[in-house]
């Protein structure tokens, strides 16, 4: 029994694998990854050269060796490829499920995928791949594996039990078996269990559950993924617009697809322009951060453009300077909660939605009383600590409008990248926050201007 | 065929729905309802009263109401539970797998749930949940259902399968049938595929697979979806110290879980204390938003106390006001940006962790690269806009050392909040922002005051 506590990845065991690459200790090699399950080799890999993978690769088992690619991450994965001829490709495409095989051929040049697909031995699993690769990544048609099992309406469950033993190899993890007419049509499904416990020459129409949840080939991810987390299902069938069964996508890939979405917010809202982990180089890692940073910094500079219009102002009265961080501290918590609050409706894309109307007086009324409640603080805190009126009132009436500025331009940004098609979440960054800087200084001076 | 857009889930359905409770037009009720999905019945209650909504339930079959009542949020599920009596909780247990049951008394008072308890008909679901209630939420035990099939290694297939009947009730999906040996202790696991496809007689032993991946009672949520993502699972079995067959923990408890983390991540980040809808009402969003505001609020006074200090210096000079945004926006960006990296790791508790001496050393090296070219960046343009080297100078040497402080606490404070047992991402807003301005303000001024 293993448990995972078992395989314990250390620094050490990667080192000992490098130093055996190096020597040439192929013995070694084969002997450490003995049992060793593909997904820990995988982790390891990740940190390897390709140079150094493709030496470990070369010695492990073909199938082994498949599982090991359908998991890497994209960017591992394109590095990969390049160091394998089109037929090695083939070879490890043979093991590989039809939806992580379109997946891989998709980062090749079109010319290397067509040879790769021309190379296969089985030219239904050829078939298969093409087919697949026709959709865009987001939608159900580019997540589902052709890979199932169906059984016509008519068939006994020995029938069943005989197409579920012909495709055992192809098909790992069946869950239901689909349920179609003649056309192909998906009608409904069977659980594993169901025929199982069958009598002998039940027909499958007689034990086949017709109230089975499905999607549609152009139907986006986020649809399947609410869809399979709302319903808890494991598997959800994939038909196209005349219901004809197509394929399904399997719980794995939706886990997946939401951890890689939360890790992508994340580092939206944290300004990190790319994918990096604390053990990357400390070059990777500047690169990560060092275009959000510049991009506050000139924003800061345009901000310091308006104070400067009010030099004279701050010279007589200087306390003017001390609320600068106020005004933008404020109008940036205020955006971000703003556009976060948007974000989470897109993207659980919950049933009831107000309507357009009353989202903006919602917003609008939300500002109104924040503002309000804060500018009445920052009065009483200004005017206790220095005792002046007119100042502890300009504060005041620039902070409220500054929170009523920042929720409409938080609650906006969001609705406009969604409409860009870039990622909501990036409206929950430092964009924002840069942006609603300046706005803040602007009307912080401006109003300073009118009221004195 | 249901598919996934059959059932819109729209106010006028909603309202239709409240209008027939106000009448008692119980035949609307059940008629509107029937053959709708539990879940979409529960995302409907989740915006009705709990008066509205027990009189839904109390229309609907047990078994309905049971998966409605094990579906509902937390919130939801709390203010539910107070209008109904021990026996009507007793009667929905009944149909409630032990996991969702154990959640649903840890939420009633002990002397409530003890009753519930009492009152069930079937004793080993009732020591089944005494059993579960005992753990922590977060462990694996605290998540795991006691409702699984096992085998014993020296059955054939033929009792295997009869055991399945026997339990098919107590377990709607099965997965796999885990074996284990005459004192329960789990030594591997047959999926239901080679069950169905062994020859009559097969015994266990002879068909099933003893790497079987496990979890520990003890071991953390954490540690169970990342070994749960990591292996491609749809459940994993549960053992406790001594490697007997405890319980399982399906799939489906874990994209909850991912998704719940996930979404709470965005509201720590961006400032929001409540879990609050778009569709929320205007208290319960202002309620939600108004902390994180005033304590920015109170940070930025903190702030103005500092800039206070150095009134006559801005008097003199007051373009050293017009650079406080750069400082505490750089400030703000770099923290939030190091401590997300530092949550990520946290979070994806990679094998591959540098030393800690190692990484505080790339936190530096990253720093001062990031530091030094702000710096140069910023002493570049404010020259070329003022004209001033002495002022270009100062916000320099500023920017560099709040970029170097910016990133120690931004690291630093996530792995205090985990030491603390603290979600660390809280780390990554408005608390570490408000922080850094009031450091970055001091430094800033610091700097000025000992290079005049």
């Amino acid at each position: 029994m293993e448990e995972i506590t078992t395989f314990e990845l250390t620094r050490a065991f990667a080192d000992s694998l490098k130093k055996a690459i190096e020597e040439q200790n192929n013995a070694f090699i084969v002997e450490a990854l003995q049992g060793v399950n593909p997904a820990d080799i995988t982790e390891t890999l990740e940190e390897f050269t390709t140079d150094e993978s493709k030496y470990i690769l070369d010695l492990l088992d073909t199938e082994i060796g498949a599982e090991i690619l359908s998991n890497l991450e994209e960017d591992t994965l394109k590095k990969f490829l390049r160091v394998f001829t089109p037929r090695e490709i083939a070879t490890y495409i043979e093991y590989i499920d039809s939806d992580d095989a379109a997946d891989i051929l998709n980062q090749l040049p079109v010319r290397d995928s067509e040879e790769v697909i021309s190379l296969l031995s089985n030219p239904e699993k050829a078939s298969h791949i093409i087919d697949l690769m026709r959709y865009d990544e987001d939608v159900a048609g580019g997540i589902m594996a052709k890979e199932l099992i169906k059984a016509n309406l008519n068939w006994t469950v020995e029938q069943t039990t005989e197409e579920i033993r012909d495709q055992a190899e192809n098909v790992s993890k069946i869950f239901s078996v689909y349920v179609v007419d003649d056309k192909n049509k998906l009608l409904g499904r069977v659980s594993l269990k169901n025929i199982l416990l069958a009598r002998r020459g039940t027909r499958i129409k007689d034990i086949y559950n017709d109230d089975v949840i499905s999607v549609k080939t152009y139907d986006e991810e986020e649809d399947v993924i609410a869809a399979m987390r709302k319903y808890d299902l494991e598997a959800i069938p994939v038909v196209n617009m005349q219901g004809v069964l197509m394929g399904r996508i399997t719980i794995d890939d939706v886990v997946d697809a939401i951890t890689e979405q939360a890790e992508e917010e994340r580092q939206l809202m944290s300004g990190i322009s790319e994918d990096v982990e604390e053990d990357d180089s400390v070059w990777m890692l500047t690169r990560a951060r060092i275009p959000w940073l510049v991009i506050g910094l000139i924003g800061s500079f345009l901000g310091a453009e308006v104070i400067g219009l009010f030099q004279n102002e701050i010279s007589s009265i200087p306390i003017m300077a001390a609320f600068i961080p106020l005004i933008t501290a404020t109008a940036g918590n205020v955006a971000i909660q703003s556009s976060s609050i948007v974000v989470q409706t897109l993207a659980s894309k919950s049933a009831f939605q107000d309507s357009a109307l009353k989202r903006l007086y919602k917003v609008i009324a939300v500002a109104i009383i924040n503002g309000l409640l804060l500018a009445l603080l920052a009065f009483a805190i200004s005017y206790f600590r220095r005792g002046d009126l007119s100042i502890s009132f300009i504060v005041a009436t620039a902070l409220s409008c500054v929170v009523l500025l920042a929720s409409l331009t938080g609650t906006i940004t969001p609705l406009i990248l969604e409409r860009l098609n870039i990622n909501p979440a990036a409206a929950s960054g430092p964009f924002i926050t840069t942006f609603n800087d300046i706005l803040g200084l602007a009307v912080y001076f401006a109003v300073a201007y009118l009221l004195f």
